[in-house]
């Protein structure tokens, strides 16, 4: 929204990005340049890939950022920061580096989404706003596009805000939710900033505000003839509200001429009412009324709707969508991969677990989408040093990094980089394409994909293969540290 | 945040909220006085209760209420509204009586959380950001106290920011776990615009921009001496990190006098580990020193955690809070209850359901909490018509609405009105506690109810009971729709 755009997030930060910072900066390695990746080790639901989403409003926070002298002299009340480093505040600003995958992109674990260079205590400081927009972000585009996939081309429209959890889980989690393809929401303000199509029908208290059901629908359609979606089981949906809207469709729409019209069912067993619906719909002659769903939809419940036969033109999908009900939490987190030298060289850092998946791919990288040229499939992405040089001219080897036996040569390939350059020294170098054009680009850019890594039991894991020079020097420092 | 405070979210409503209200307009319904209650069905986490939150912000958006010249410009370009409805809209403000249960509040499926009466367009129009409000605030305060619970008077702090469903989501959640009993938060901004004390160790990549965990330790003990909790997991836990954290202690905080420090575990068996690092730091003389536990923690791992006897001081509890993960939805609705007719009197409206459960309360009406004179304890709460008298000095008798020969008489009880008036005639005649008292409070209502009612497992029924007048009414309208 205009006014969240103006917002100031400086202070939604982890008040420990505040003591490191003010941390470095007395130890005088605030200003050290750092490296930092996010990345996310596990897709939601259990799918073969996720929905980059997001960086708009990344963008927006790190344009905004300034600490009022409020902040600060809330800081100045902890009495634990520095004089000299709160002062430092009152200019603050980030003058780094970011490149970052763009949203609509889909996107794998263990690879650098987006990637910060920048002083120490500016690039620490960050990270909460950053994981949080494109953890949110990437929740819900991810998971509208996989009810999107299971709808099989029928409508969504997102129903939500309601059940969001705060403003911004309704606002951009529309947002998020066009861009994983969507093609409505019933949230006004995001059609209104975003372009995101608003749509809606009527409340079950319309229905009950009038003397009866009968007359509630015969003033909708009389109000609005040519968008007239009528609901239906505010009494008894098979027994009176498909009859009245067949009545109230007959006596005002029909003489109109306008035989485009629809019906809502939000309750009861809507496979079977759905087909009853239908029947009687298309008896009256109202072949071309839709049939809308809602109630508790998601992914899993469309495909067994799809599967029943039930006669769905759209889905209206709520809370399971706006918050991703079954995977509520999308896990990206943000990690220190290297840190320049003051001879300006690059030393790489690694985070050690003993949970194998949990260690981090150190050093300044860059990721590439490797496609098929017969036929456009993405075929793997590949994670490389920021100075190596692929050549699509040359056959490339590819060997699974855990399992390195496992290895094949491709040719016939192009390559494509995928993270750009979004702030270089401070400014802003990218302008965020329309959400609209996101939304087309993320629906091609699925089609890219392998329909196996596209469906939902057991997707194939798509490869996220490292260059042998970043496998080399990962698995240096980790026999190092095991030596220590 | 006073920049939250400030902002406008009239649009952050349901389109149909606005279609609807146009459509009353046009009917010539829209000035006509209705009754819709906030209510829910299901305790998240099949919890025995839930906790109430979200008043402060509802009230915030009630009076920012304000379609500026451009939302109506926006409206007007869908050309389906009414040019002096969309006229009228300049001068839009919510002008009707809203009466609520307090925040902190534990509450009830079924009894009205916040009933509103007013012209049909505004109670309508106001439905969305009412329910968000309430949903989000109640979902993760509810939250909160179960993990509050399940922690036996450990210190809990909040962590979640990061993975948050979005801005509000950290800010407010923040807000709402504090209400629910948390200690602390990470959330900087929360701290300083709702006094949640924020709190905050160090991540990761501070031990990593070190050359050694030993420095890096070091040289925070040196900045903090008083507030050092060292992050003991980056390289090994037990061989290297509780060591590293030991020697500097030693090194830096003793020679000054100080002894209490606390070290964070973040990963491997905790359970294990805890109980190691307890029995290394006590080897060590460093007996105050406190363990901090985070890692995907929630009510369920924290009871099974001290169950197995772990050496916790603290819990640091991130993204299965902040998102409520196991129950990410708060299913509050917002139903129509009845319409004032032009004589005055109040027509009771009810919505039928083929679910019964989905069945709503009719009418106007108010709810009380009855409790034991003798003890405190709660022991039902009861929904009568608006204008029904409780004399606590009468024996009353209770009985299940489902199950109406399940009868019991109370006596010796006292009676509290649960809602309070917040808006009246538009006005807003009601001050939010700050969060610190709201948060007492919560604690000590929480203790009102008894231990059967708080268990995790099988929590007892709380009993919430209609009056015999308010059954009378509801069966009626029952029988007279299925006569129909």
């Amino acid at each position: 929204m205009s006014e969240s755009k103006r917002q100031n997030f400086t202070m939604l930060c982890d008040y420990y990005e505040l003591t490191m910072a003010n941390g470095y900066f007395k130890a005088g390695m605030a200003d050290g340049i750092t490296y930092f990746d996010m990345f996310f080790r596990n897709i939601p639901d259990g799918g073969g890939f996720a929905i980059c989403a997001g960086l708009e409003q990344l963008i927006e926070y790190i344009k905004n950022l300034k600490f009022t002298d409020e902040d600060i002299e809330y800081l100045r009340s902890k009495g634990i920061f520095d004089e000299e480093f709160l002062e430092g505040l009152k200019t603050f600003k980030f003058t780094g580096d970011i490149y970052a995958i763009e949203e609509g992109t889909p996107i794998f674990p263990g690879e650098p989404i987006i990637t910060v260079r920048a002083p120490a205590a500016e690039a620490q400081f960050i990270e909460t706003y950053l994981l949080l927009a494109i953890n949110h972000q990437s929740l819900i585009a991810t998971k509208a596009n996989r009810i999107v996939r299971a709808s099989k081309g029928r409508a969504v429209a997102e129903f939500g805000s309601r059940r969001a959890q705060g403003a911004d889980g309704a606002y951009l989690g529309a947002r998020a939710a066009y861009i994983g393809g969507v093609n409505a929401t019933a949230c006004t303000i995001s059609d209104r900033d975003f372009g995101v199509p608003a749509t809606g029908t009527m409340a079950h208290a319309w229905v009950q505000m009038f003397d009866s059901e009968y007359e509630a629908f015969k003033t909708y359609c009389e109000i609005y003839p040519t968008n007239a979606t009528l609901l239906v089981d505010t009494y008894n949906t098979l027994k009176s509200g498909v009859p009245n809207a067949i009545k109230v469709f007959k006596e005002v729409l029909l003489p109109k001429g306008i035989t485009k019209c629809a019906i809502r069912l939000d309750s009861g067993d809507i496979a079977y009412i759905s087909k009853k619906a239908r029947q009687m719909l298309d008896e009256a002659g109202l072949t071309e009324c839709k049939i809308v769903a809602s109630n508790s939809l998601d992914e899993e419940i469309i495909l067994a709707l799809i599967r029943q036969g039930a006669e769905i033109d759209s889905f209206g999908v709520g809370e399971r969508l706006i918050t991703s009900k079954s995977t509520p939490v999308f896990g990206g987190v943000y990690k220190l991969c290297a840190r320049e030298m003051p001879d300006g060289t690059i030393q790489p850092k690694i985070k050690i677990s003993e949970n194998a998946a949990k260690i981090t791919n150190p050093h300044y990288k860059k990721v590439y989408r490797l496609y098929d040229k017969e036929n456009g499939k993405a075929i793997a992405d590949y994670i490389a040093l920021y100075d190596e040089v692929i050549d699509e001219n040359e056959p490339l080897e590819l060997f699974d990094p855990e399992h390195t036996w496992k290895r094949k040569t491709i040719t016939n390939f192009t390559v494509r980089e995928l993270q750009v350059p979004v702030f270089i020294g401070g400014e802003c170098v990218y302008t965020s394409p329309s959400v609209a054009e996101i939304r087309d680009y993320c629906l091609k850019e699925v089609d890219t994909l392998w329909d196996e890594v596209k469906r939902f039991q057991n997707p194939h894991n798509y490869y996220v293969d490292l260059s042998q020079k970043l496998w080399d020097i990962k698995h240096d420092l980790l026999r190092k540290a095991s030596e220590q």
